[in-house]
Order: C-alpha cells, then structure tokens, then sequence
C-alpha cells in the first residue's frame, strides 16, 4: 500500500464538520440546561433550539419550522414517520418498494401486522421506481426514497407526489441518504413527511429531523416529557441539533460546490476502476441527475463482496462490502434482488459513498488499490 | 440581586463533565467512522464502543457489557424497556405506581390499550411504594423507580424485587432518576431491565443505556440497520456513548464523595429555607437514605410554582416551578397526587436539583434568595 489511506464510507459514518463542531463546543462549555424551564439559563437554550430550526427549514426551502421536530438521528425519523403516520390514520394502504431501508421495512411491516394493506411499487434493473406500473388501490402513505442507499439511485419526487395525489395517499420521503447531495422538491412540493439523518450532512451522529406538513395526521412515537411542542419527548440534545444547524446552514450555502466536487470524484473513481478492472460493473444509474453523486455501487462479480472489502482495507481503502444497511435474515441485498441482479454480482457489491472532503485527485489512487485488491484476492481464491 | 447565580435545575440539564468532554473531543478530531464496518476505522471505533459498554457495566456493577445497549437517552431507553419486555411477553399484568414518570406511564398505558392488565402500586405521604399493601395477580412486569423525580424518595428495590420474584413478574427499574446518587443492588440483584439518562451523569445529552437481563423475553423497538447485537438499530452515537463511558467512570470512583457533597449542600439548603420561609414544606422524606441527595422538592403553599420559579430567576436562582416532567392533561404533578398532597401544596411545588458541582457554601446565598422571592411574590399578590 502506497501513500494515505482513503476513506469512502461517508454513507456509514465520517468526520464532523469544522462548522458544526464549533456550534457544538459553543454550547458543551455553556450551563447545558434544557430548552424547556423558565430560567434564563433554559431561554439562553431555547433560543439555540429555535435557531437550528430555523436553519432546518431553511435547508428544506421551506418556512414552516415548527414542523422540524429534532429526533436522535434518521432511525428514529424514519419509523416515527410511518408508525406515526399509521397510529394517526388507523388504516389504510401503504405504497413502497421491496427495497427501501430496513428502517422503512420494518415500520411497514409492523403496519401490515396491525391490518394495513401493503402494495409494492415496481422497479426496474437501475432501481428507479415504477410509477406507471402502479395503480391505486385506496388512501393511504406512499414511501419513496430520495436516494437509494445501495444503488445510489435518485427517485422522481414529481412522478411520486403525483401518484400519491391519486391515490389520495401521504407522501413520506426518506431523505436519510440523499439529502443534501440530491435537490429536494422546491418548497418541498407534495411531500408530507421528510426524514434526515443528521451525520450524513457534516453533523453530529445522533442527530437529525423529522418534518411533518402541517395538517397530517401524525402521532408522537417518543413519549415522556413535553418537549418538541409535544411531538418528541426528552431531554433537547442542543449539542448535537446546534451541531446539525450549523452543518445545514454550510449546505444551504455551498450546496452547488459540494455537488460539483462529489460529481468530479464520483467520475474519476468510476473511470479509473472500469479502465482497471474488467469484471466492474456499476449497479444503479451512471453518474447524472439520476444518481446522488455521493454513491456508487459497484460489482466485482465472482469475489465476494466482505472479502474484497477486507483486502481493501488492507491496501488502504476504507468501503462497505455488500449492502450498507441489511437485516439479519437477509443474504442478499434487497436492492439486488429487487432490480434482478445476478446472485454472483449481488454477493460482490462493494458501496464506495463520498464525503465534501474527498478529493477528485485522490481517485486515481483509489481505483489503483481496487484493481490491487482484486487481483489479491482472484490469485487467492481456488480454482 | 447579590452574586453569581445558582443553578439548581441539574435533574433539566447541567453541564458536560470536563472527563466526558475530554473522551468525546477525541471521537470528534477522527474519522467518525461508524463501528459496524469491516475497515480498520470501524475497528477502531468499535473498540472505544466496547469499552464504554464495559465502563457501564462496571457502574452497574455486573460483568455482562453484552447486555448494555446505548440508546440516544433515558427517554427512548425507558419505553423500549417496557414495551419490548411487552412485545415479548404478549400479554401479563403490569404493576406500576400512579407517579411513574410519564415516559413509563404512557408506554404503560400503550400495553394496556393492547390488553395488558395494569395494578396500581398505592403510595405513602412520602411517595415510597406499598408492596405490603399489595398481592400479585398473576405475572407480568414490575416498574419501578430508582429515585421519584418530583419527590426525591428512594424506593425500596429489595422489596420490589422479592414482590416481583412473588408475583413471577420480571422487574424494570426507571434509573433515570437516581443512579448515581442512590446505590444500585448489588450485582442487580433481582432487576430485569433498567435504565439510565447520561446527561444526568454529566455526560453528554442524547446518551443514555438500556440493560437488559440475558435471557429475558425483550423485543428491540428501534428497528433498522444491524447495531448493537441487533437490539437498538441506528448508527451508534460514540461521541455520546465514549463520553458518558467516561463519565461513568468518574462516578464509579467517585460516587461517595459526590453523594457527600451533595448532601451537605442538600441539607444546608433545606435548613436555610426552613428557617427564613415559614410556609416552606419538604414534600417526600428527609434528608437521609431514603431521599437522593441530588434532590430537594419543596411547596410554598399559597404561591403558584411557576411564578414562583420566575421570580427565583430574577433574583439569580435558576430552578423548576412544578413537577419535573407532566403531560399536557396533567395540571397537578401525578406524584403530588399520589401522595395526597393539598391542591395549594400540589400547585405550589419548586424542584432544587443539584449537581456534581453544587457548592454547599452557596447554598446560604440560595436560601436567601428563595426568602426574597417569596416575598416578593407574596406582596405582589392581590389580598
């Protein structure tokens, strides 16, 4: 291994954002009270609170931020978007693919456990959504991604608020991976919920927000205390939510040159591996308006993708091997299956997800220590 | 006003502990790289999460760091204790006090809606739980708190356990309250299920732990990706998990001399308010083991908490005017209601909470001030 080691698993975690930690040790060396007592010392934090909501909803383009509820991160936006949506409605028909993020899933599923109706949207071989082949069964919640957090792939939020306006269904969005890198719908347009994740934008782990149009039905998920205007209980994490602010704020202002930096790299890795490696082959869209310029999906068919990421490790290049988010009974990514793939290149994708910080200069390298990783590990294997 | 100002709203908020920050500034000046990959990042995150789980374990006193799931607070770790005990067990009685905090009250009453049956635990003067007066009528879940967050008493967890050993019911301890300041059972002798809130602890706000019982029935609540053995989904917090690690340790070595401190402020504070405020009246026990030393809940009868918790602001005491944590239905804090308190007693209860860092020498001067509110909002009021 030749020079720095390079890290391209900003999906799974990455390095906190200059901006949003001086945010952070602004309020870690103050009092800490909470937002919610009537001292001076809970107003001095109430006003942080309100602040990164406003920034939330800036970020959003929309002007509504008492609709931004804090939560501990997309996991927990995620499920208290659908299970909220449910509890609140009672019944009725939810929308979603057979290959959205286990968080989704497994809100969704404990819906059709409690006697919702369950309609999967088609996708096709690139993991864009089907709209046309769906019609509406009854009302209810239609649940689209952003982006894909395997196949990179960028949904029509358009095409989705639309059949939603048909079906007379709640749009949920799950912006947890996309965010940021992918435009949202101005004014957010037809959505009705929208959760993020708040360390894949340059702040802290456990944070991030859901919004909730006002209007929707929608119950609570975390009880207890009364903060979040009732919406989410416990103690304010102002640390991590001013954090968050801050990093909102950065994007809302260099959105544009993140994208464009994102985009060269993405290029220049892409190029570099299918030059190097034959066998490579990108899964989802190629790099364009259809894909978030922060991911790319690539197969090794014939390797194993937990093995190749290991020898990768080893010649200094930090990815995700297989699907960046499975359960435990799933062998094979969903995505994969949902788009066709072919089962050896199912079980060899390798998730290569970019950060504002990598550099299109160090992709060169990068695709270097892929083909060195896969040639490693074809010489290794038994013939 | 004369001086600094004093806070006394530690049970809210407070601040970070230099230790906590210390341990957390490290996660953040790295690559944040979440735990669960297979490159040498994640290994290295991996390894400070499992020795925060062992630095928790060891405040527990138990030697089983597999059972400790982090989760973003006492608010999620809670309901997930008591609802996934629930979803497990499918059906059972569920023994619990009318003055839980409304975290436990509410997942309390979603188990009940699904046909759980619920037996009230009766209450003394002081809020100290009846066991005596109660028999078990069948198995189910036994909740309890370590320390009442309105009253301060300390219950009596020997007797919860041998009651639930009775009523073959598996035991939960809310410690989100107390721990720290109160002694846990020896090796958790008894408990099944506890909890605790970090930002209590002088670690960071959105942290906190779930222990779990090896071998009991629980069903995970936050659902997602693979985290945390696959009991709490969700990309794992370190910088919140390695603080309140640290801040833990602190407490394990540290643990008599904060409880003394606090003591002696705690009793200087109360003997400073007897003696200058004639109506002053501790609600739950005295000073002394059954009391935690971090807690002073005391009424003014005739005034109205929350004015009264306004004026203490203006003259430089920033405390809690009213039950720590009510719902909106709730006028009266349930505990005061428990406890047969008068309605004036009832509405007129301001929360003293101490910290690590509350000085006894300050206490005088707190006193005092109380003494001025109370006038001040005496002549203010229309005879």
């Amino acid at each position: 291994m030749a020079g720095e080691r390079i890290f391209l698993d900003h999906a799974s975690g990455g390095p906190l954002w200059p901006a949003a930690r001086a945010a952070m040790e602004k309020v870690w060396s103050g009092h800490g009270a909470a937002p919610g007592g009537g001292h001076r010392e809970a107003r001095e934090s109430r006003e942080i609170l309100e602040a990164a909501r406003k920034q939330a909803a800036d970020f959003l383009g929309t002007n509504d931020p008492e609709r931004v509820m804090f939560t501990s991160g997309g996991t927990e936006a995620v499920p208290s978007a659908v299970r909220g949506w449910g509890e609140a409605a009672g019944k009725g028909t939810i929308y979603v693919s057979e290959m959205e993020h286990p968080a989704v899933e497994s809100a969704v599923r404990r819906l059709e456990k409690a006697g919702f109706s369950v309609v999967r949207i088609p996708v096709d071989g690139e993991g864009r959504l089907q709209w046309k082949k769906l019609k509406p069964t009854g009302p209810g919640l239609v649940c689209v991604h952003l982006a894909h957090h395997d196949l990179g792939t960028v949904q029509d939020l358009k095409q989705a608020a639309a059949f939603a306006k048909w079906a007379k269904a709640g749009l949920f969005v799950d912006a947890t991976f996309g965010a940021g890198w992918v435009e949202l719908p101005k004014g957010l347009e037809g959505v009705d919920l929208l959760a993020v994740s708040g360390h894949r934008l340059g702040g802290s782990k456990g944070s991030g927000f859901l919004w909730v149009r006002s209007g929707l039905p929608w119950k609570a998920q975390v009880e207890g205390g009364r903060q979040e205007n009732d919406q989410r209980a416990g103690t304010e994490n102002l640390p991590a939510i001013t954090g968050l602010g801050a990093a909102l704020t950065e994007w809302k202002k260099n959105a544009d040159k993140f994208r464009k930096g994102a985009r060269e790299a993405q290029q220049a890795l892409l190029d570099g591996i299918r030059k190097k490696v034959l066998t490579a082959k990108l899964q989802g869209p190629e790099p364009g308006p259809e894909r978030s310029p922060a991911h790319l999906g690539i197969s090794f068919a014939g390797l194993e993708a937990e093995s190749l990421a290991l020898v990768l490790d080893r010649v200094g290049l930090a990815v995700r091997g297989g699907s960046g988010c499975v359960t435990r009974e799933m062998k094979i990514p969903p995505a994969m299956k949902a788009i066709g793939a072919k089962p050896e290149e199912a079980r060899a994708l390798i998730l290569f997800t970019l950060g504002v910080g990598t550099k299109a200069s160090e992709m060169a390298a990068a695709a270097e220590r892929v083909a060195e990783a896969v040639k490693k590990l074809q010489e290794a294997m038994p013939r």
